[in-house]
């Protein structure tokens, strides 16, 4: 029969998962720390996923997931600020000598959207823009049926587009990016610097903010906490506008943990959407909705991704 | 044998050729004024095509490329601002009905950038962002080999995102998008808004102005109308930064009117791109040139697009 294996590396924790040759139930799932003092990040995988494979199976083949940019085609690691180990890494071709098996490589964004719309929200739908709003804010887009990945895979970077032209400093350095100005430090940020300059709120007691912190105070009504996601909310609403007039997607999912905030944020997503369409056809036959399959979005992409790797 | 139809719908203009079987020469081509107080388009458009077929042939099929939005699926061409008696008019069913023979549409961008793809300037890439710059900022994307419609047919619209938030407004009725700020007639209003401030110029002798009468002084050494392409080349190279992250492109085609003034507008474009963008791998392998195929492109991508329809 043989079994198919997941892997989702993230900068923090690696998760290896077993699948039969069906379905999206994993046989067997562990996760272990990416970095130690011990063993490299390579190595540590190579033990994890045996960890995963129940007795006498044989692996079909590996879907890794790992954080971008990296190159799908040629199976390598380009830059992971949050692994050094793991730089310029050619993932696929270790794991394959090891296994002596297909490995396919995508990166988390992709494959987050990639399970969605295959098992989770954006079943059905052809033409589908994920946005992932946490630490960053990543991306994937199902363009009739396909995964975006631009010549050499760096697509899709909706997070590094420009919102407000001189803008707060972005992680790439770039300034007034999307990212820079509504991922989680972002919305935290602009409370801080708030409360600094001498703003009055509940929040003031609370430091260091995340943005999880503002979502709880903006659900007991605190003014600038809400503030600070309208803010958000309405920078999302405008890149989103132009994200819909150059793909005229019938969905659009938002997943990450900022969004698991809800109408905070989508309420002034939505309104500036509104606001920002240069015609109704474009909204009238669109779906906003959120992701249902949360952390296990990067496995589950990863073992679509295994999947078709057989084709 | 058999012959291939491709007619190319302006505001002004019709234009409507035949093609042999293979190749892209044409056989017969006309040309009518679009709009004319004695007969419809529609009814002006059969007589156009019925003169360019050569005796005795038999049409195989019908390319044609009209000013969007329109629908490519359905064949219904929805808003034409410039022709008012083609809106939502079903312009395949109305052609294959008289002709009695298969009849296929898209947009003029979109077809402008297949025939670049195909015959001009951008063979051989698949992943490609063509931007033509003349009245409006029109545009055309190939991902993978294919041409991105989007769910409605109504995408890419590069020329109305975001650039500028609160900035001029757009045709569109949207304020700040690239083509309100760096279109031709955007480029001709900033120098005539700069001219009734006092601003000094050999241009002030010269209203009303067009784009091509700025670069015409810019050529001249004029330093508000090099100032005029520098802000429009700016925004460009600005907004061509953001999608560039988004597609990853390996070739980026200029096309319309106001990028035939070459340099002038590209310098300005390429440093603002090399600033905005967010790591060199972007634009290492990339290519930024012009369109070969001039005012032929729509008519030659409505003939692809005939030749494709009989697949």
């Amino acid at each position: 029969m043989g079994i198919y294996i997941a892997v989702d590396i993230g900068g923090t924790q690696m998760r290896a998962a077993s699948f039969p040759p069906q379905g999206y139930e994993p046989l067997k799932i562990k996760r272990t720390a990416t970095q130690s003092p011990e063993h490299s990040p390579s190595k540590r995988l190579i033990t994890l996923i045996k960890d995963v494979i129940p007795q006498q199976e044989e692996i079909i083949s590996i879907g890794v997931a790992a954080p971008g940019p990296l190159h799908p085609k040629t199976g390598v690691i380009l830059e992971t600020p949050n692994i050094p180990a793991l730089h310029h890494f050619p993932i696929t071709d270790y794991l394959s000598e090891h296994f002596k098996v297909p490995v396919v490589l995508d990166n988390d964004a992709n494959l987050a959207v990639l399970s969605e719309w295959t098992v989770g929200a954006g079943k059905g739908h052809q033409h589908l823009i994920y946005l992932t709003i946490s630490t960053g804010i990543g991306s994937g887009i199902i363009i009739a049926g396909r995964l975006l990945h631009g010549a050499q895979g760096l697509a899709p970077e909706l997070g590094h587009t420009t919102v407000l032209p001189n803008g707060p400093r972005c992680g790439c350095g770039q300034l007034g990016h999307l990212e820079a100005v509504a991922s989680g430090p972002a919305i935290a940020g602009w409370v801080t610097q708030a409360l600094s300059q001498g703003q009055q709120s509940t929040l003031s007691d609370l430091l260091p903010l995340t943005a999880k912190i503002v979502a709880q105070s903006a659900a007991l009504g605190d003014q600038l906490a809400l503030a600070a996601f309208r803010r958000a909310g309405t920078f999302i609403g405008q890149a989103l506008a132009d994200f819909i007039h150059i793909f005229n997607p019938s969905m659009v999912i938002f997943g990450g943990g900022v969004s698991r905030s809800g109408d905070l944020l989508l309420s002034p997503v939505k309104e500036a959407l509104n606001k920002h369409i240069m015609s109704p056809n474009y909204i009238q036959n669109l779906t906003i909705t959120t992701a249902v399959l949360g952390d296990n979005a990067g496995l589950i992409g990863a073992l679509i991704l295994a999947q078709k790797s057989i084709l």
